[in-house]
């Protein structure tokens, strides 16, 4: 049966440094690289054999997944790689200070830039250093659909088209796949597999370097409930990322 | 133009022992992961941006690479790994210490395993603990070509069609093409690209950790000769590599 393995990355550079990062191309902090290698051997402990490995193409989840399969003995596996599992793009905050956002545009709308379903951020100017339109990256799609912000319903439309053809393809060949990728990407595709509603969705809190088994049936749905592989430990990180939503 | 950058891994745990390691798949050592950051400091520097990235499917080609490109801030990159990039399968003597082999083959014998162009080692007995028949990394080929012993020619029939169809094809599509792959591995495509006779290829030496760039035409042929990134360093670590050989 279908097996979907979900890593959330861990700490980088910018999340030590309290910034918003999104498609900004930051790396793994000392701590983030501990919480991928732990991935790896909760993946080995647990005896998953990973067939094929989804990332986006930002380093900090390239880097969780490198980590985790070499800890677990997999290097080897089938990589591909898409912009569609990028985190959210931040628009106009990132590369900015959590703390002085929060000052410029009130309680209010920095909650609403966070956690709403489906109001983004004010747009980044496409010539601001934390843009990312010309990155090299980003030269073999279509220049028109490297956002200048995102709201989550956002990254949800560009999330499924890949799901649907790519990921789906490799599940319904009964392949156990992995899919290192960020936050906002993995509450997307957990509020599709899970069904979840736009108003809830903001209550869910994705712990990091946690893997989160899905088991599906040949539609793609779960068989039962989604399952971490350390639950204790997904239960204080995701407290965690909840109080970090919260903080100040 | 089309642009070929060749990567040998550094030293692994196993060269650190002096074991032949072959198909085995132990991975890099200290030394091997400081040299795999010098390959990608230096991809840097010449200002190398890779658009596709080729390695075997053993995990020290695939740590040089991944260490690498993040050294040189293009994890981002599509990757294909492939079997057939693989080091020369050493036979009966993979996982055997070199000096012991070298008692018991006898000196002639055991030059001849290590550089003959056609005499492979003796088999190994697939169920040898460093056997890989079984081995789940090769579930999706023909376990008929899983080999129990390769001479550098068999490396080089098996090397070809992959060349021919897959990184052909990126180089033709003038894409910047990265390989991470091992001793024998890469200098079978390196005597094919050069024309280097079964004869002279015995004196081939291709130093560990030093990106050796080849620029291509249309039919892939090199405009000019070949060169290392650092060519100061290669020359040193070829003449390694070569007294490697004697040693003993």
């Amino acid at each position: 049966m279908p097996k979907l393995v979900l890593v959330r990355h861990g700490q980088s550079e910018w999340n030590e440094k309290n910034l918003f990062t999104g498609w900004v191309d930051c790396k793994l902090s000392e701590t983030g690289r501990k919480e991928a290698k732990r991935a790896g051997e909760l993946i080995k402990e647990a005896g998953i054999n990973v067939d094929v490995l989804h990332t986006s193409v930002l380093s900090r989840a390239i880097q969780t997944a490198n980590i985790a399969l070499d800890e677990a003995d997999q290097l080897y596996v089938p990589v591909k790689r898409t912009w569609r599992l990028n985190e959210r793009h931040y628009g106009a905050l990132q590369g900015k200070d959590k703390a002085e956002c929060l000052e410029k545009f009130g309680k209010e709308k920095f909650q609403t830039y966070r956690r709403s379903f489906d109001v983004p951020p004010p747009k980044i100017d496409p010539k601001d250093e934390y843009s990312q339109i010309g990155e090299r990256r980003y030269n073999d799609i279509d220049p028109s659909v490297i956002p200048l912000t995102e709201s989550l319903k956002l990254v949800i439309d560009r999330l499924l088209p890949y799901w649907q053809d790519e990921i789906a393809g490799d599940l319904l060949d009964d392949k156990v796949v992995l899919i290192a990728a960020h936050g906002n990407s993995l509450r997307g595709l957990v509020k599709h597999l899970d069904n979840i509603s736009d108003d809830d969705i903001a209550g869910l809190n994705i712990p990091t370097g946690i893997p989160l088994v899905y088991e599906l049936d040949s539609n793609l749905k779960p068989t039962k409930p989604a399952y971490y592989l350390d639950p204790e430990a997904a239960e204080a990180g995701a407290a965690a990322v909840a109080a970090q939503g919260q903080k100040k």
